[in-house]
């Protein structure tokens, strides 16, 4: 499916600050005309879910929040503050596993996920005060918005993925995965197709927008680096466009849950 | 931890037709010198698993495989070839899930996955003879003896990483995992560190080496391409070599087991 021999990923600069109501489209623009890059077709744009949450206005102060009976109760097994825990327990349809330090959840949008992707890392703190950042209202809505406005200002048609990241079942450590997804297939099916020797290929269906998702997050980073916005460049991709949500299995195809 | 800005993985030519025996490091030095590339300090070399097993004559004969009573039982549940079933009884430690066209085991190393990784795909079938491919016998030490030989051939100290696909619980379509590593950290741990301002980071500990196998895994592709190895370059990585091993999790740390 993926014709390219090479692949880029460029961090693009200038994300460190971004506030609620910022355009991140052009942002974005301006960061790849500074880096002295021209959007092409095929490029794909990977943003980190902070920023978009940030830029949406997702940002909640904590001591509005009022912890119910529920979520006090909770707090104490999971060893959390009760009221980011009524903030996860509001953002989910429920608990999938909780432990000491560990609350995993089924997000609102179908996500399975430690703590309903809710972050207080990388949250700016005026006057002192806590603040959580939730994920995006529909992630892969603000992908498309995304999409639509860097054609407005650019003129091209670049895939957008918003990411995120999980910890997973079974394995250590955090990778990136896609949650959304807009002018790219978040999934590649190449079911019929055949291997080198003219045998049907044993992977029948690549999760395309999170390997991508995962590539951009090494350049990301974690801490203090700032660097929210790749540009991938030399995918070959030959898919219709697909959300991220079809990147969610549906709860009776889940051997795990 | 990856202060680079940009990263480049380019395909490595020439690993079509891999045979038991082949000497992998040999023919990745000469896939680098016909790509006009020398190998730097900080470059890591992504293998797919599949070369490695064949290169190390990991193939299986399925017409000497005699199925046993547990095989020829389980085979009947989940569709499959009694002969390879019994490939992967012998490969594993422990059934975890079954299902109609579904067996997920601990493989002997400890991976979760499908079918202990037995390949049928892409293995060469000379005279119509039907082939099964077994995971190396211990990827991590296949990865070391790579990267000391491709030290012997070119001087320079390169990490290597063997990739497998692996399905995942929650999400839909596979993604690239490190399931051999070497001369390079498998995860980051990121305990400790700041966010830009200050606060302790969220995520702490980083699949690293998987998020580059995912990477890796974009420009491998799945089918007919016979791209398995794929070189990468612009890693900042500051941490101390790590062998795959410890992306596993141990069981007992485990809610989903």
């Amino acid at each position: 499916m993926s014709a390219a021999a090479e692949l880029r990923l460029v961090a693009l600069p200038g994300f460190a600050q971004v506030a609620s109501g910022d355009d991140l489209a052009a942002l974005t623009a301006q960061a790849l005309s500074r880096g002295g890059l021209a959007l092409r077709a095929g490029d794909v744009l990977v943003f980190a879910q902070k920023i978009i949450s940030k830029a949406e206005g997702r940002r909640i102060d904590l001591a509005a929040v009022v912890p119910g009976a529920k979520a006090t109760e909770l707090a104490q097994s999971v060893h959390k503050d009760p009221r980011l825990v009524e903030l996860i327990l509001r953002e989910s349809r429920r608990i999938v596993r909780f432990a000491k330090d560990v609350l995993i959840v089924e997000h609102r949008l179908g996500l399975i996920m430690a703590n309903a992707g809710i972050d207080q890392s990388n949250v700016a703190e005026p006057a002192g005060g806590e603040f959580a950042l939730l994920l995006p209202e529909d992630p892969d809505a603000s992908a498309e918005r995304l999409r639509e406005r860097l054609h407005a200002l650019t003129g091209c048609e670049a895939g957008i993925i918003i990411s995120d990241s999980f910890g997973r079942p079974w394995r250590v450590g955090t990778v990136g995965v896609a949650i959304g997804c807009a002018g790219f297939p978040a999934t590649l099916d190449l079911r019929g197709q055949k291997d080198l020797f003219g045998r049907p290929l044993r992977v029948t269906v690549v999760g395309h927008a999170d390997e991508i998702a995962s590539a951009a997050s090494v350049l990301m980073g974690q801490g203090s680096e700032g660097r929210p916005v790749i540009l991938v460049r030399g995918l070959a991709t030959r898919a219709p466009a697909q959300p991220a949500a079809a990147l969610m299995r549906p709860r009776q195809q889940d051997l795990f849950q």
